[in-house]
C-alpha cells in the first residue's frame, strides 16, 4: 500500500499509528479514506508498519469498525486487552509516527491525546510527528486535481473581473448594491461557472474590509458607493469528488483615481507577495523546496520594514487541498511556527494583508503551485494596482 | 462562580485551565456553556483560578472569541506571544486541572492533545485530571433536571408495557409485526407521550438480541412470532432544555411459558444487577460514595461466577444526563477503569447483559439516582422475570 511505500521511504521509522475515539482525529478519517459520518462508538487504532502486514484493533463490540482497511483483525474486551493487544502489537517498534506535534506547534496535526502518547511511550516506544506523512497523503496532488485547480482558478479570476464590472454597473443604475449583494453575485457566478464552495466568499467595503474576517450579513451590510475600496476574497472549487481548490484576493476602488494612500498600502502588500513567490521560485529551482515558516519571513519581512507589521494579523498563507485551507505546510511563522517542508506537487495561498482599523484594509491573494523545479501561479494576469472600477454616469 | 467554588472546595489546585481547537474539546463547551456551533479558527484558552479574576486568551483575529464569559480579556498574535501569555497567566501556578486523563484511563475525558499538555508543564506546572470537575457540572443534576427523569422513566415505564401488549395483539391478530415496526410503535408512543430521543429504540428477537448493537432495519427485519424472545431497549426525555433521560431495556417472551434457559439467563442478570444496586444502596447509606468501576466488579463478579463472564460485552452501565450517555462516571471496569466517585445527585444505568451468539441476549437495565444518603430507582416495578406475552388467539 502507498502508506508502506511512503514508510519505506523515510529512515528509522518503523510505522505509523491511527488512533482515533469518536472523531476525535478528522486526519486519520481522511488518510485513511474512511467515511467520517460512520458511528463508531469504541476506540480503534490502526497499525501500518514499514515490513509486513497491518494490524487492525477494534472493540469486540464493533469487530467490523475497520473492516475497509487492509490487514489483519485483533479485537479487545476490557482495558486489560487493549493494554496487552498494542503491548504485542508493538512489540519490537522502536520509533512510530501519530498525529502528534510536540509542544502543539502545528495544531492541525496535534489530534493524539496526552494520555495516548503516555500510554505509547510505555511500551518503549518513542513517537515522532506525523506531519510530513500526512502532507504526503493529503496534500500532494495528482494530474486530475492540479486540473481541477487550473479550471477553477482560471474561472474565479474570471469571476472577479465580472464583480468588478457588476459593481460598475450597479453604481452606475443605482440599484443600491451592498456588500451582501455583491456576495450574492460571487455566489451566482459559481454556480454558473458549475462550482462549489464550502462557504460564502468575502465582500468588504471601507473600514470592513480591515477586518480579514468580516462576512456580510443579509441585512445591515454596506451599500456600495462611488469612492469605496473594495475587497472580495473568493474560493471555489469544481464538484467532482477529489478536486481541490482556487483561493484568490482582490481588491478595487470605485471610481477612475484610487487614493494615493492606498496605493501606498497596496504596494507593499504586492511587494511582501512577490518577495515570497520570488523568494519559493529561487529556492524550488535550485531543488531546495523551503519550510512554511521561512517563505512567512520573507513576506513578513517587507511588511516589517515597510512599518506595517503591526498591521499584517494572519500567516502569509495556508496549504490548498480539496479542503480550501488544506493539510499540508501552511506559509506561516506567526500563528505557528511551520517546519513542514513545502513538497513538490502541493500547492498553498500567498496572501499578504495590511490592515488600519477604522479605515481600510488590503489584502492580495494568489495560488502558488509547486511543479518538481518550478513555482507557477494560475489564475492570470496577478493583481498589480488596486483596480480602478470606472462608473459610466 | 460555581467553577471557582468548585475549585476552593478541591485542596491543591490552583486552577482549571480549558483549551480548545475547532472543537477538540466538546466538554469545554459544555461545561463553560457556550455554543458549540460557534466558528472560533484559532486556538482559545480560558483559565479559572480558584482565586481572583479568570482571563480569556485568544487571537488577536478573534478578539470575541469568548464574549460571554467572564474575565479579563488578553489575545495573543504569534506564536511567541501566545506563549508568553501563557506563561504570564500560569506564573505563580503549581498544580492545574485540564480535560486530560493519565494513560488515556477515561477517552471521554482525555480530550487535550500530547503537544498542549507538554506546553503547560514546560511552564513548571504540574497537570492533573479534571474528571471530578466535569462531573460536577456535568453530571449534578438540579431538582427540575430530576423531575424531568421522573416523568421520563415513568413514561418509559408504561411504553414498555404498551409495547409489549402491542405485540401479543399483533401476533394474535397476524398483522406481521416486525422488530422494525415495533420499534417504530415505540417512537410513536414517545411522541404522544411528548417526548423526545437523540437516536431510535432497539426493538430485537431471538438470535438478534445477542448483538447489543443490533437495530432493525426498515426493510428485512424479523417478524415477530410465538416462542420469541423480545428484548427492547428505549432512551427518551422530555423537550424542555435541561432536561436528561431516562433509559430502560426489558425483554419478553412471546407465549405462556418462558424457556428455562432463558429464564435461567435471566435470573443471572437481575441476580448481578441487584447485587450492583444494593452495593450502592448499602454504601451510600453509610455516606461512602463507590467508584464507577467498583460497582462494575460487583455486577460483573455475579454474571463470571455463574460461568457467564466471557458473555458480558459492555460494561455494566453509563453516566446519565441530557444524554443518554452522560459525562459523569460509568460504571465500568472492563472497557476502562473508571476511577470517578460517584457523586450524590447523579444518575447512572445499570444494565448488565449475558449474550449467546446463535441463541438470545438478556439485558435488564434500570437507572440509579443517587440521593444524599440514599439510591432511588425511578420507573416503578422492575422487572423480576422474563414478562410472558401471552397471545388470546
Amino acid at each position: 500500500m502507498d502508506i508502506q511505500q511512503a514508510l519505506r521511504e523515510t529512515p528509522g521509522l518503523d510505522g505509523w499509528l491511527f488512533y482515533d475515539f469518536r472523531g476525535s482525529d478528522p486526519l486519520a478519517y481522511r488518510v485513511l479514506l474512511l467515511d467520517p459520518t460512520k458511528h463508531v462508538t469504541r476506540r480503534w487504532y490502526y497499525w501500518v508498519p514499514a515490513q509486513g502486514a497491518p494490524v487492525k484493533l477494534t472493540h469486540k463490540i464493533e469487530p467490523h469498525a475497520l473492516d475497509e482497511l487492509p490487514g489483519e483483525a485483533i479485537h479487545y474486551l476490557s482495558w486489560q486487552s487493549l493494554g496487552a493487544c498494542l503491548s504485542r502489537i508493538l512489540s519490537g517498534v522502536k520509533r512510530l509516527a501519530m498525529q502528534y506535534s510536540p509542544l502543539n506547534a502545528i495544531p492541525y496535526l496535534s489530534r493524539v491525546d496526552a494520555g495516548t502518547i503516555e500510554q505509547i511511550r510505555g511500551y518503549g516506544v518513542e513517537v515522532v510527528t506525523s506531519a510530513d506523512l500526512v502532507q504526503r497523503f493529503e496534500a500532494v496532488w495528482d494530474d486530475r486535481q492540479l486540473a481541477s485547480h487550473r479550471d477553477a482558478a482560471d474561472k474565479l479570476r474570471r469571476i472577479v473581473d465580472e464583480a468588478f464590472r457588476h459593481v460598475a454597473a450597479s453604481v452606475a443604475a443605482r440599484t443600491g448594491l451592498t456588500e451582501y449583494g455583491l456576495q450574492q453575485f460571487i455566489l451566482s457566478r459559481f454556480a454558473d461557472h458549475g462550482l462549489i464552495t464550502s462557504s460564502a466568499p468575502i465582500a468588504a467595503v471601507n473600514a470592513h474590509s480591515a477586518n480579514p474576517h468580516y462576512g456580510p450579513s443579509a441585512t445591515g451590510s454596506a451599500v456600495i458607493a462611488e469612492g469605496d475600496l473594495v475587497l472580495i476574497d473568493l474560493w471555489a472549487k469544481r464538484p467532482e469528488p477529489g478536486s481541490v481548490y482556487a483561493d484568490i484576493t482582490w481588491t478595487g476602488h470605485v471610481g477612475r483615481t484610487v487614493p494615493s494612500k492606498q496605493s501606498e498600502v497596496f504596494g507593499v502588500v504586492r511587494e511582501a507577495r512577490d518577495a515570497a513567490l520570488e523568494f519559493v521560485k529561487a529556492r524550488v529551482a535550485a531543488g531546495d523546496f523551503p519550510c512554511g515558516w521561512e517563505v512567512d519571513e520573507t513576506c513578513r519581512n517587507v511588511i516589517r520594514n515597510a512599518g506595517y507589521g503591526e498591521k499584517f494579523l494572519h500567516r502569509t498563507g495556508h496549504s490548498i487541498g480539496e479542503e480550501v485551507h488544506g493539510n499540508g505546510a501552511n506559509i506561516d511563522n506567526l500563528e505557528t511556527q511551520d517546519k513542514r517542508r513545502l513538497l513538490p506537487r502541493t500547492c498553498f495561498s500567498i496572501e499578504p494583508g495590511i490592515y488600519l482599523p477604522g479605515q481600510f484594509g488590503i489584502r492580495s491573494e494568489l495560488d502558488v503551485y509547486l511543479a518538481d523545479r518550478d513555482a507557477i501561479v494560475y489564475g492570470q494576469p496577478v493583481q498589480t494596482e488596486i483596480v480602478p472600477i470606472t462608473v459610466r454616469g
